[in-house]
């Protein structure tokens, strides 16, 4: 299975009053790391825009387990935990610098037209990128 | 199970390119469901922290349905799924205005010491607040 | 000069570490100020893009007084600073509970075209809209 | 004078429904660019707050030319305007990946102790910062 790392610098604004990471940028990170995931594949995501489609979250999950705090670079394993024919499923890993697990976390995502929002798949918009997330899912 | 409900104004800022709200969004209204739902029964989050205990969320689950737009109000219906020694378990479901189902949700939150992050029971900090939680975990 | 009020309790995540509502989250401030603003004149900003008009933010200046905290309930008074032929300058003033400047500020907004970004008057687009601008800025 | 320049990619969550990115998020970009003009002189601003300081900003000023979108990777060009004993104002120059102007910026920073929030001269606090800044300013 191949995992792809991003690194992230926590933003000032990211924090809250705990002075921690407020929980819903553990959002925002995860989309950083699936689109590094996307780019290390030798895919952009705007390109699925650009062609009609837009790729809606359809579930979510984050278990938090160490707060991350401000002055740190976050590093985002992101991988496919699944590749189905309408439906894709990322897993999350959120590290700390010294490697520490702050949250992990599954994202599930479809893949619609944005005009009627209609459900497609991946192989038939975009085979070349089906196949390396068929290939990258399996590794 | 007493049912609190909150309306939230989508706010320009919280629609992303696809035109819809940007899905880390609904766990900033989950939060004003919170709040209300505190409220409603009596209690002020904020106190919680000027005593020195804060409540951070320890794990998070949405499902989305069906995209909120901006121009809508949104109502946030919150309940208390599980109230148990050391974390509560919230209930959510986001609504359009005709009462389509956005998204449903959960979130498991802990009360632990502001100075040392030790686990406390609500019971122990606050107890009314905690009678209150039980009983409206109950009904 | 009419002036409007919307009042905003501030979220917890739009604190940051220094305990106070981090700077940016202003700018979401002003915004809910002048949608409540046109709410009162009787309009509704999501009508303008739904016939075809977007009004981008061309300039903003923030002088920032008193640091706003969780737990407060904040009022946004919005005004018509100055309304030209192709924009519009708004003036804000963001008040503590107890009256308080927390913030003045303003904000140019222009008025173009959906499709081409061309400018155009809100007279020719909404010429009722533009007459309650003029009368609300008159007084 | 020095000029630091930081590179941005711009996030989905960061765009609004017109399709650009939200005017407010600008102010997040100013913020990585000044948080990168102290490490390229050597300084880390949560150092600062290690010791016992903060820097709220004051006042800010943000001119928009040119709409950002998803999918660029933003220079934020930071510069010291102006150093004086109790506050410091930096410029910006955010910009497109063919070098057109996105928009001009300026912040004004106080430096105040974090219990007690009284201004203190950046000289007296971390004197070596203070002379990089000078520095920086005049050059």
């Amino acid at each position: 299975m191949y995992c792809s790392e991003a690194k992230v610098e926590v933003r000032y604004g990211e924090t809250d009053q705990m002075g921690v990471v407020y929980h819903a940028n553990y959002i925002i990170y995860m989309e950083v790391g699936r689109v590094q995931l996307m780019k290390d594949l030798g895919f952009v995501y705007a390109d699925l825009e650009d062609i009609g489609y837009v790729s809606p979250v359809m579930d979510l999950q984050v278990s938090y387990k160490a707060a991350l705090r401000y002055g740190q670079t976050v590093t985002v394993r992101t991988w496919i935990e699944k590749h189905e024919r309408v439906r894709t499923t990322y897993g999350y890993e959120i590290l700390h610098e010294d490697g520490t697990v702050a949250a992990t976390a599954t994202s599930v995502h479809a893949l619609v037209t944005k005009d009627g929002l209609r459900p497609v798949a991946l192989r038939k918009v975009a085979p070349e990128w089906d196949a390396a997330y068929v290939k990258a899912a399996k590794q």
